[in-house]
Formats: C-alpha cells, sequence, structure tokens
C-alpha cells in the first residue's frame, strides 16, 4: 500500500487479478512505468476493471474523433474540473498524440478561452457545455457543433468522453491521486533526447 | 429507433447483442418494462456493457452501504446535477428499496437542506460536496463523513457512486433521455393495490 | 404548537382569528386537510392576512394565465429555490390543474431543460430569469415572452407570481416547512381508486 | 399613464380606487411625494392593496426589531438583489431612521462586508443567507442569529422581511421601476437647510 | 497611524517621502482634504508611488474616453466588485465630473442593469465583462464595444481602467479601507450651498 | 507590430522610449528573449513604465517573501483568473526561483487543493480569497495567514502582488496576450542538457 498515491492506499501490480494485471502491465510496458490511477483503483477490482472497459471502449474506439481529440476533450473537461492527475496525465498525453508541446498548457490554463481551430473549438465549447452545468445543455450546444461539421457520431464521442471524465476526475479529487513524476515532461522535449 | 426516448434514438431489446440482451431483459423481467437508459445507450454495445459493469459493481455490492444509502447517493448528486432521467427512474428504486414514499421527493426538492437522520445526512452530504465542486473535495469533507460513523469502505462507495452517476448524469442531459412512464409512480402505492 | 411543522411552531385552525378561520377552514373542507402553511404563518395574523390576500389575487384570478399555467410558475419558481413546502405542494395542485401526473416532476427536476410546449416553456423562462439573477432581468426576457405571443398582461401575472413565490420560498426555508402528507400522492392516480 | 416611471406603466393617484386613493394619499402628504411604487403597481389594484398590507404589517410593527434596524433589512436586501428603486428608496428612509448620513451607502456597496456593530452584522447576516441562497439556510444561521441576542420574534421580522423583498426586488426589476428624484438627497443634509 | 482608516495603518502627509507629500498634498489642496487611500498605501512609498503614476496614466489621459467616462468605468468596476471605498470616492468624482447627482447611485445599485445612453451602455458592459469573468472575455465583448462606436484606443482605455480597478479595488478590501466623509455628499448639491 | 503576440499589436522593443528599451533590454539580455508583455503594453509607454515600477516594487522586493513565494502568490492567481500568459511565464519562473520542476503545474491545476506545506498553503489560501470573491474578504482570512505564522509586512506581500496580478491577468485577457515559446520549457530540465 502506497499512502503517498492515493488517500485510500495503493495496490502493487503483483496483487492484482490476473486480467486486470496483464493488461495493466502490457500498458506499464508501453509507457515506462504504471501510471498511478490503476494502483489506486486496485483495492476495488470490479470497479477498475469496470473503469478499463470503459476508458478503453470511448478512448480506443476506431472510427469517429481521433485520438488526440479524445484527450483534448479529456483536458479541457479536466482543467474545467481542476482535476491535476488528469490534467497532468492526459497533458502529456495529448502533447503525444497532437504532436505539440503547448497545446495541453494552452487548454489547462482556460479551456473556454484558449485560441484553436474551429474543430477543436466547437469540441472543447461542446465539452464545457457537458462539464460545467450540464442542466442547460440542450439543442443550442448540438446545433453549433453540427455547424463546425462534428457527425452525430463525433458529437456522441464528445459527450460519453467528457461524461466519462466527469467520474474520473472526481475520482481522482476523492482519492487526491497523485500524477506519476513521468508525466510532467513527457512530450515537451523531442524523443531522441 | 425510438426518437422520443434520446436525442440519438433507441434500440430495441431484441437489436442489443446476445449478452446484454439477456441482461437486460432480466432487468425488464423483474421490473415489468425495461428501462429506456438501456435502451438509449445500445446503440454503443461496448459502451453499456461497461456501463452495466460499472453499475452493478457499484449498486449491487454486499458490503460496505445498504441498498437504500445506495439509491440515496443516486438522488441526492442527480437532483443536484438536475437530471430527471436519474432523479425520476431513482427517486422510484429509493422508494422502493427504502420502503418511504416521501424520502426521494424531499431529497430532490432540496438536496442540501432535508432534514435526515444524522448518517443519511452524512452521506448526502459527502455526495454533494464532490457532487458540486469537486476542486475544493478534501480532509474536512472527509472528516465530515468519519465523525458520523461512515467506514473508510463505505466513504469510498459514497464517492465512487457520486462519482458514476457524475457521468450517468451528464450521459442523460447528452441524450435528453427521457423516463419511462412506469417510474413515476412506482413505490408511491402500496403493493396490493 | 407544532414543531414539526415550522421551526416557529404552527397554531391549531382554532387559535386563529375569526375571518381566517373561516377562511382557511373552507380550504380545508376543499381540500380535506389544512395546508400546513397556514397554521405554520398563522402566529402572525396580520401577515396571513396579506399573505393569503396576495395569493388570491395572482393565482385566482380570472382573465390572463390559465389556473395550470399560474401552478407551472409556482412549481418552476420553487424548484429553482429548491422549496421543497411549494415542490411538494404546488406540485400536486398542477397535477390536479393540468390533469397531467408527471409535468410537475418533470419541471421540479429540472426547470430550465424540460421539454414543454413553446408557451410553456416561454413561461417558464421568463419566470427563471426573474428567479435567479433577477439583476440582469431586461428588455431581451420581455422580448422572448411577448414573440412566444405572452400579452403584456400574461407577463405581468408571471412576474407578479414568481415575485410572490420569491417570498413564500423565503418564508418555508425560515421555516423548514413540512408539507402535508397529502400533496405527495394528489393527482398522481385517477380519483375513483 | 407614465412610461418612465415604468415599464408597464403606472396610474395617477386620482385613479386609484378610494381606500387606495387615501391611503397612499396620506404617504404623499407626510414625503411630500407619491413614491412611484404606489403609482406603477396601480394597475392592478387587489395587488397594490396587499402589498400595502403585508408592507406595513412588516415595516410598521410595533415589537421586535426597531424602525431603523427593518429598514436595514431591506437595504441589504436590495444591494444584494441590485435593486435600484429599493436601495435608493430606502437607502433614504433608513438614513431618516438611524439618523446616519452615511450607513445606508456603506451597507448598499458592500452588504456583507460593511462593519456594523455586532447586532446589526446579525441583522444583515441573517437577512443575506436568506436572500442569496436560501435553499442552505438551516440551523447555522438561526443560532449565529441567537448568540447576537435576537430573539425568535426578531429573528422571524428579519426573515419575513427579507422575504417580502425578495419579492418587491423583483418586482421592481420586472417594471424598471425608477426611484422618485426626491430620495436621493433625502437625510443626507440637516433638515434645517 | 490611523488605525480606522487601514486594517495596516495610515501614514501622515508630514511622513511622506518629499514627491509624494508634494503630489498628494496638492491634490489636498484642491480637494479640500487628503483622500485616504494616499495615506493608508503611504508605509509603501514605492508602491504608492507606481500607484500614482499608474492611476494619472490612466485618468488623466488627454485623448481617448471623456475623464466622466473614466469616473463611469471605476464607479461600474468598483460597484461589481463591492468595493466600498471607491464606490463612494470615485461615486463622488463621477457625480461631479458628470454633472449629475444620480448616475453614479444608479450604475452603483446595478450596474448591469443600469438604464444608459448607448456609449455609456456600452462601456460599462465592456467594463463588467473584463471584471466578473475575465477568462471569458473574447471577441464578441469587443465587437459589441465597436459596434457602439468605441475607437481601438477608447476600448483600450476602458479596458486597463477596469483592470486598475481590479487591483485597487483589491488593495481596498485588504486594508477595509474607509472613504472620507466628505466624498459622501460631494457633487449631490448646487456648489452655491 | 505583431498581432500575433495581442489583439492591440506589439512594438520592437527598438520602438521604445530610451529608459524602457534600456530596462527591458537588460530583462531580454537575462533571459534570452523578450517577453511578450513589455512589447504588447508598449503603445502606451506611460503605462508600461508605471506597471514596470509597480511589479518591481512588488516581485523585487528585498524583505517579506521569498522570490519563489512572490512567484507562488502569482501563479496561484493567475491559475484562478484562467490567465495563460501569466500562468505559462510566471510557471516558469517559479520552476527556477523554487527550483522545483512541478510545483508550478500543480498549482495550476488546481491552486484551491494542491498539496503545499502550511506556510505555502496559508500564502496562496490569502491569494485566492482576494481574488476570487474579494467582498468578502475579512479578518478571518487574516486570522488564518496569521495562524500559519504570516507577519504582516508578509500579508501585505501576498495581497499586494495578488491585487497587482488581478490587473496584470485582466491586461492579458482584454490582449489575448500570446505567452513566449521560451516558458513552456524553461525550469522543467536540468541546465547542463
Amino acid at each position: 500500500m502506497n499512502d503517498e498515491i492515493s488517500r485510500f492506499g495503493a495496490v502493487r501490480l503483483a496483487d492484482l487479478p490476473e486480467d486486470l494485471r496483464e493488461r495493466i502491465g502490457a500498458i506499464a510496458e508501453k509507457s515506462g512505468f504504471v501510471p498511478n490511477v490503476f494502483l489506486a483503483l486496485g483495492h476495488r477490482p470490479d470497479e477498475l476493471r469496470a473503469f478499463c472497459d470503459y476508458h478503453d471502449a470511448l478512448m480506443e474506439r476506431d472510427s469517429g474523433l481521433t485520438k488526440a481529440e479524445r484527450e483534448l476533450v479529456v483536458v479541457a473537461t479536466s482543467a474545467a474540473n481542476h482535476c491535476t492527475y488528469c490534467v497532468v496525465a492526459h497533458g502529456a498525453i495529448l502533447r503525444v498524440r497532437a504532436k505539440d508541446p503547448q497545446l495541453a498548457d494552452l487548454v489547462a490554463a482556460n479551456p473556454c478561452g484558449a485560441e484553436l481551430d474551429e474543430r477543436r473549438r466547437a469540441i472543447v465549447d461542446l465539452a464545457l457545455s457537458l462539464t460545467q452545468d450540464s442542466a442547460l445543455f440542450g439543442e443550442h450546444d448540438l446545433a453549433a457543433a453540427r455547424e463546425a461539421g462534428l457527425s452525430e457520431d463525433e458529437i456522441w464521442d464528445v459527450g460519453a468522453i467528457t461524461a466519462f471524465f466527469a467520474m474520473s476526475n472526481r475520482l481522482a479529487h476523492l482519492m487526491a491521486l497523485r500524477p506519476n513524476d513521468e508525466f510532467f515532461l513527457m512530450g515537451r522535449v523531442p524523443r531522441q533526447r
């Protein structure tokens, strides 16, 4: 157990049920480290498994938004929710996916005001409208997204990813989840260094 | 497809993959109807499957909060988020689970002010603090919950259910999801009628 | 005195001055019970009398809005103010007046988002704009109401009823006024049952 | 009709029903002018009559709060609601009643922060808690008022006056009610001038 | 030191470095009194000097907005920030500069709703948009200002004055800065009295 | 003129009056680039000069807060105001001054929730209370700061820096000021690389 990662402690990779150990292990191998969220949710394997399934269904989907756009939704949503873990971790992934060392910081600092091209701005606006006062979400939000060229399928992607991170951000706040050191610099300097 | 249930249409039970058809079918048999959320999420079977898994891991768990207390968390969270589907549907389930025809309406009308016994009040307060401005969530919220006697496991239950419905509420707002007629009266009048 | 109805106690019908006893008695005869608000305000007969006069001038008026529309304004306003007594009591009256067992719950759960026909939506929007941040109320609110076909007289009705329940809701919050049990089921099931 | 006073026009004193003409006439004689609110509400005599009855029951009451304290509640409430008519008109009356040319301006500029003696601060805090987010009003607000020495009767006065001006402020915003010129200077300079 | 002026005390004019003593002395000679802000900031002469330089660069500038319009920006900004010192002091200067005894009170009571001519309304709207949620400030705010005829130079004046008083208002709140008695009546009565 | 830096254009270093050219030139020599804020404010030399004087009086002061603590105040304030330029630029300076590559990102993502030692937490809390709703700033804020050991002089430093950046943040929002590329990576990797 590691109290510095989460208020509710964290398991070690070896303590997870086999299917999760393999699944998270594969992520660790690719990244070079185990993202803390998996160890922190590990005390509830059923919840962790569903979390991973849902995450992958939304973030690894082949059609619809690009992978970079999906991470853009996450960073904007998490910035609006002031979720440190997700801003830092998914900011890193966005830098990598978008091959842009500044985009994540610009969106994190001011999601509603960052200067973005029309499509990205529409994606972020849609995410923010559902993040911040979802009771007011309505036809005008959808109309704006459609006008910027988003398909119904892409709109669903934005909405469902935003909703999923409304959950993730709150889990991270519940745990006071600490981002891994590796995330802070990832994607900021060219690979060869 | 049924546009009156959701902005994004709804599948029929028969259109779902077999595992989901059986799973949702079992719920329908027990309730007497298919709750609309399942048909509305059906156009994305992977997401629906993860949704059901996560929901069940949190709501059907044997230890920790009682089933009525879990529904109380849902109604308080959904009322704060003004989610019509979840307030109406889980209000009905709360009436049934708590065997109380008024509790859901009282919590829905004013979640932060409803007069509840100390344990229920602490559960609802914890849920609301994570629902409404989760960036401010902190040790004082946990301390208040512990002082009211909630265990770490129960605190996790409250937090994780609140987080899950932060997602569900936003999905419902995204879809403008319509509650089934059956929910409105469920649990209001004694069974024998 | 009955502390369970109000923080400031409640009188019995028999304790009221004759004019109020008769007036409230007539309501009780029609409803089958004395709505708690009258007993709770009874310790200040002059204020109760003015409250009843003002209420009736607004809610029993023959021209302008229909009776159901007046109750719709009350439910929307009271939901936005999270006033349990008024949501429950006037939700019941709205069910009866509009002959609709769902409308009140839909408006109460999400007044700004409930799907309503154009006229009802305009009425509720006008009420909410004056309820929530009245300092911003202005010509654009009136223009939207006029465009939906509301006359100046109807606009006044919406505004004045909204204002009156801005008061009533706060009185109920001051008292922690408890709704009568009868209101919860009223108008939900057909009369003959 | 005078459109400059109110969006909904204004009657002349002579156009009012006899009882109201006499009642408002007496106020005009004492003040030297007819406060605009009476002429602006005059198109609905039943509502104006109830408004006057309710106002007098709360503001002319002999026991409980002093008259200056009642006006203090009005100015604090109206400032929080940004109601120009009530801030200007009741600011004037507060200057006269409290024999203090600065108090109203200080409370109007920053009701929650104005430096006041303990009793006045408690009165204003109680009024603001019911004005601004009345759904959160609760025992802690009452406890603070009691600790500052307010009786239950005085607490009711503060609460009921606050509630009444939650209504009045909204009526004034509905009408864009214009304050009479006379109010701006009233109570600022010694009488003999 | 005078604790009644500021939480952090106040210097006497004679205690200031020579350049500031002369500069503030000249203001005192013109006004008939030393505005408290100068004595309260006097414990940090370098900050006071920069404050005066910045203030004069913005408020004494010859081209762009008129002097009355500059004060209008200050009153609107300070009202939105509930800064008692600036509302009272600059309200007085606005009365003098605009030769209008009511304008400052009307703007202070409800900056977003005060009825103003189109140019003044545009100036105040621009100031409020930058005062209240500056992260949302954007092209639509600039477009509205340009449509009302403001030049780029005038827009800068409004924005920079608003920004400067975002600072001044916070300094006054930090100090609980008390307005001089003289400000309350200044500009309310004709000079000859 | 360079429109990409600011909505209002930007001067070149060579276009500034001599004193500012030397002053900004010295900064550029030390940093290796000219921070955009100076070029963007350059169209108003008097304002730029006062801005620099005020900035230096607050940020270069020898006693009171350390230089790193001063930058901490700036990052917290600017994050709360969602000011991209100041978060990115002063985040960089904070990394350098505090010799900590993560602190700025943690504070920027969630200023009110970042885990900090007691003194830093107290500094940030004080800054946020004056940043976010300064009208509520009061003795309880000062008491909390004193309890954490801050002297009156240090409290002034926090308050005055917070106030100055309430201004700077709004100037940056007015201009849509773009951070220099150099800031994004500054202080993230050890110097020798």
